[in-house]
Order: structure tokens, then C-alpha cells, then sequence
């Protein structure tokens, strides 16, 4: 299939590009103690999911728990879920899911280890659990020091298998490298650092301390202590990290009809919010130098064509639209189109 | 099934608040000449357009031809796809759905003319068509007047069934109600009017003159031409329109569960930018007082709570939070609970 055959709107990868992150994110771990442990809340594709594993990643990471039982249903075994669960119904579904593979869990209070106590004893499995460490993003987690050793002595008299800690520095993936940033990024890899020594010296292993990002994967992956990183976005590469200038390419468009040309300088394309996130800017035509999209309705991306362009935007031509945000992106759609050359070479489904 | 028991985050209706706003509006198009053919793109259900038609609306609208073929499919046997379409494969969907019930599809340039009289012959079926025309949205849509009258004569040379013409005031829909606003409705509404009046008097029948929307119902329903009137919104009711002073109740909220509550003042809900649209400003949390939602993250929502109140808020809670912006929301779900009295009374599935 060619790609001015797919239905619109529609998901597109770029093969290459996407393959060539994929490759520049493995070189930089290879021959690291640190890991890469890639983050599946960004394209919710197992077979993506399984190309980053084939390419040295240590294990998963994921944002919730219907994400680590499409995981484990594929057959990853080794699945963080950076994420609190505070309700009795999900925590049986973790302790199913617990006796299929390794799936950790983050936890940042004791209030729900009553519950966790009781399900594990009587689902008969043991929790996995990583303390989540607050370094700034102000979101979840505990203090780093004392508080997170006390959550980690508790999870241990709870009966827990204490895996670890993590502390995710998303304040700082969108921000410009700058001294000043890679210093904050530092500053809280050392402190995770500092929390896993503690914690061990109260007789308590810590396997795997995990933070970082796209954005800053080669500050944290050089910190001592740092095991793995949960990188995601390089994959297939937001707009916004381009703008920042991360080492890798945009592979990911959603690609629209033109429905309706007004007159010369206005188009409009079948791809709004429902087929594109517009909750972090508005996305950018691919390969269009004479016009500009400036709004996303509900089904609509309008467009302003340049004044005096030789534009070849007309009605029934497809367009493609690079995308800002790429979770909240994938999160519409049902498969991805893997694109090469103008062809479509493989459909990827995508799992929700 | 209690609400507290439903697995989070999970999209609510409140029956009470639905059928109020489902009787309200049938109650103002009863014994009118001016129909309501309610919005599809706004609930996606079904079930729900079922309950729109069995209340007097005419038929549905829709954004897409998938939304249609789902309608079609649920035995709708009249639809209105407001909405242009500039693609081969998907006019012989088009055509397929035109053996099963009455589709009429928006045009608005007679370059697709060509590809729809071809898939016409060869599908031996004759598409229904509606003029649509730019009543001041600026997005799709020929002029008023000639521009519409040489559209529709051009229509009907190619052999369609020319049924109507339509023009949306969506930059209207979510302006105050003022007498400039209700003026501006009122000018879009006869140059409707006018327009229709000129294709009749060119000699091809105007059936259907289709405008408006839940903020502007009452005004477009009063304007003479005006057949039928594309409220959406007004069943499920964005907070936005609240805002507005529109006549109905809000009726759908997101549930999350508070995963985490690092300190007194901040706490953290599982439902994130994944569940509930921020696309049209931040949601709010309902029936909580003493607690604000400041940031939507991909699956989390922050929430600051206030100093010194006595807040019920803590970790393991489920709370339901308003929906700004339906449409996008409505989309990022397969299914809508139904809730009377604390208590799943339906489960409601919504079609993609």
C-alpha cells in the first residue's frame, strides 16, 4: 500500500528514522552498567516495545497497570509501572500479573500497605515494590533521605520484595540543555543515589534505582548509582524535543486529507484533536514551506496558505503533520502506519 | 455497582442531569416546523443517539463517515455527514452506506465533483448532497448567494440529489449570549435563508437549511428557513457552556482515584490528559470546595488543596472532575457509565 492510499486521518512512522533512534539510543547504553529501560506509555506498541528490548533495554516501563498487562501478555518479563496504584480491585490484577513475570511497582505511602498486605497474602503472590523519590518534579513520591528509608523499612515488614527506588525528573525533559539543567539533573540523580546508600545501610539491597528521560538520558545515564533510564519520546520523537535539539530524528506524523479549500490561502485538513494532541502547541505540516496550520477543531486542522505560493495544496491531496506530543498523539489511534519509501511496510498495532 | 467501585479513570454520565437536558431540548422542538438533528460527534453512542431520536429529533449529524457507517449500522435511517469528503476509497464507503439509509454528505467545491459521479455510476447508487456554505467560521463552505446557487445547479447536473444546504456558526457556539451574538446568529441564519431561497428559485428544491448548535439553538430554531438545528453539547453539557449560561445541567464528569498525596496540601488523581481533554482549559473537580485541579500531566491530574481546610481528600479516594470539552473527552473512552444514585445503572458503549 501507498501511503496517499491509507485512510485518513492516520498514524504514520517513518521507518528509518525511527530505526535510526532506536539504534542511537542502544549505541549510547552499550557497554554501560546503566540501562536503558524504554517507557511503554509512548507508543503503547508491543511490538515497539519488542525492538527496544531485542536492542539491549533491560525491561519496560509503563504508566499504569492495564499498560503492564499488555506488557506481560506479550511476553516482556521484567515491567516497571512508575506509577501508584491506590485501589484493592487493581491490586488483585497486579498480583495476577505477578505470576506471570517480574512487574514492579511504585510506592510513595504506607496508607495502602494494609491493602497490599492482605492481597499478597491472600492471592498468594509477593509485591514488587520501588520507592518513588520526589526530585523536583513535585508530582508523586516521598523526600529523598530519612522518609524514603522509613517507606522502604515498612515495605520490607510488610512482607514486600523492596526491588528499588526511582524519582522521574520530568520537570526537566523539556527544558534546553544548559549548564544550570544538567546541573538539576545531577543534583537529582545524586540524590537518589544518596537515598539508595541509606537504604541499603539499613541492611536493605537496592537493585534498581531509575529516573531520567528522553531529555536528559546522557546526564543521568552517566550518574553514579543510576541502573536504568526510562526513556521514551526518542523513539518516535516529539516535535517539542526536536526544538530542544535531542539527537534524534522525528519519525512519527499523522496524516491528513485537504476536505476543503475556501479560496488560494485557506485549506483544511481532516485531522483535529481527535487525531493529533494539540495539549502541548500546535503540530507543524511536514515538507510544506508555503503554509502554516493555525488551529485544530474537533475533525479539523486549518490552514493558511503563504500569499503568492505556487502551493500544491488541493482538495483530495494528503498531507502529513509532524506531531508535538506523541503519548497523548498515539493514545487516538488503533495502529501505526510503518512507512518506507512512500510505502506502507508494516501496520503496528497499537494496545489500550 | 457502586461508583467506588468502578475501575478508574472512567468516563460518568449522570442519568438524572442526561434525561433532564434530553427532555429540555425535545421540549423545545416540540410542535416546531424547526427539528433538532442532534450531534453524534459529541457522545459517539449509540444508545444515546437512540434516545435523542425517540424524543422527535429527525435524524443524526455526524463528523465523519466513520460516524455515519456506525450510525447506519444502528439502524439510523437519516444522516447528515456535515462534513466534506475529498477521498475515492472513502466515497465508495459512502456509496455502500447509501444502499442502507438516507446519507447526505456537505459540499463545498465542485473539484470532487468529477470522483463522486464516477463512484456514483459505478456503485449504481445516487449520493445525497448539502450545499455547505460559510456563514462566518471561516473553515469549510462556498459563500452565500451565487456561489451557493452555482454549487447546487452544478449538483444537480452531475446527478445527485440535492437535499438542502447547511452552514455552521461555530465560531458562535461558545460566544456569551448578547444581542450583538444573537444578532450575528440571526444574519447567519438568513443568509441561509436567502441563499435557499435563490437555489429554489433557480429551480432545484431546498429540503433541508441545517445550522447551529446547543449555545445558539434558540435563536436558530426561531429563524424562518431553518429546518433543523445540529445541537450537540446540550446532552452531556461541557463546563465551558455552563459558563455560558446555557439552560441545561452538567452531565458527565471523569472518575479518578487519588494514587498520592505527598503532603497536606497536594494530591494527585490517575487521570491525566489520556481521560479528560485539557484541550479547552483545565477541568475542575466536582463537589470539592476546598481542593483546585492546577495541571493535567499524560495520566495524572494535580491538585492543590487548600490550606486550612479539612480536607476529605486522601489517597485510595475516588473523585469525579467535570468535563470542559466533551467532544475530545467522550473520544479517549469506550465506554460511559451510566450513574443514578450513587449506583451503574447502564454501561453505555461508545463507538470508534
Amino acid at each position: 500500500m501507498k501511503v496517499a492510499e491509507i485512510d485518513t486521518p492516520a498514524l504514520l512512522v517513518d521507518l528509518d528514522a525511527m530505526e535510526g533512534n532506536l539504534k542511537k539510543m542502544a549505541g549510547y547504553f552499550a557497554g554501560r552498567k546503566c540501562k536503558a529501560r524504554p517507557h511503554f506509555k509512548n507508543h503503547k506498541t508491543p511490538a515497539l516495545a519488542r525492538k527496544q528490548l531485542d536492542l539491549g533495554a533491560i525491561g519496560m516501563t509503563c504508566a499504569t497497570l492495564r499498560e503492564a498487562e499488555i506488557l506481560v501478555e506479550h511476553g516482556v518479563q521484567s515491567v516497571l509501572i512508575a506509577n501508584e496504584i491506590a485501589d484493592e480491585a487493581k491490586l488483585h490484577r497486579l498480583a495476577e500479573l505477578s505470576r506471570h513475570a517480574s512487574v514492579m511497582v511504585a510506592v510513595d505511602d504506607e496508607c495502602v500497605f494494609a491493602d497490599m498486605a492482605r492481597v499478597q497474602r491472600d492471592r498468594k503472590v509477593q509485591f514488587e515494590v520501588v520507592v518513588d523519590i520526589n526530585i523536583g518534579l513535585d508530582r508523586c513520591g516521598v523526600p529523598p533521605g530519612e522518609p524514603a528509608v522509613e517507606l522502604a523499612k515498612s515495605a520490607v515488614r510488610q512482607g514486600f520484595k523492596m526491588r528499588g527506588i526511582m524519582g522521574y525528573d520530568g520537570h526537566l525533559q523539556s527544558e534546553p540543555p544548559s549548564e544550570a539543567r544538567d546541573a538539576m539533573v545531577r543534583k537529582g540523580c545524586n540524590a537518589l543515589a544518596d537515598s539508595a546508600a541509606l537504604i541499603e545501610g539499613s541492611g536493605i539491597p537496592v537493585e534498581m534505582v531509575s529516573t531520567g528521560g528522553t531529555g536528559t538520558h546522557s546526564i543521568s545515564g552517566n550518574c553514579p548509582g543510576i541502573t536504568d533510564v526510562q526513556v521514551g519520546s526518542y523513539l518516535l520523537m516529539d516535535t517539542r524535543y526536536m526544538n530542544l535539539g535531542a539527537p534524534f530524528c522525528r519519525a512519527l506524523t499523522v496524516l491528513g486529507t485537504v476536505v476543503s479549500k475556501r479560496d488560494a490561502g485557506h485549506a483544511v485538513l481532516d485531522c483535529g484533536v481527535k487525531a493529533i494532541s494539540g495539549e502541548r502547541g500546535l503540530p507543524e505540516l511536514k515538507e510544506v514551506r508555503d503554509a502554516t496550520l493555525t488551529a485544530l477543531h474537533a475533525e479539523h486542522a486549518l490552514i493558511d496558505i503563504h500569499p503568492d505560493s505556487s502551493s500544491s495544496i488541493e482538495v483530495g491531496k494528503k498531507l502529513e503533520v509532524w506531531v508535538q506530543y506523541s503519548d497523548a498523539t498515539v493514545n487516538l489511534h488503533s495502529r501505526m502506519y510503518g512507512v518506507r519509501n512512500g510505502e506502507v511496510e508494516e501496520i503496528f498495532r497499537i494496545e489500550h
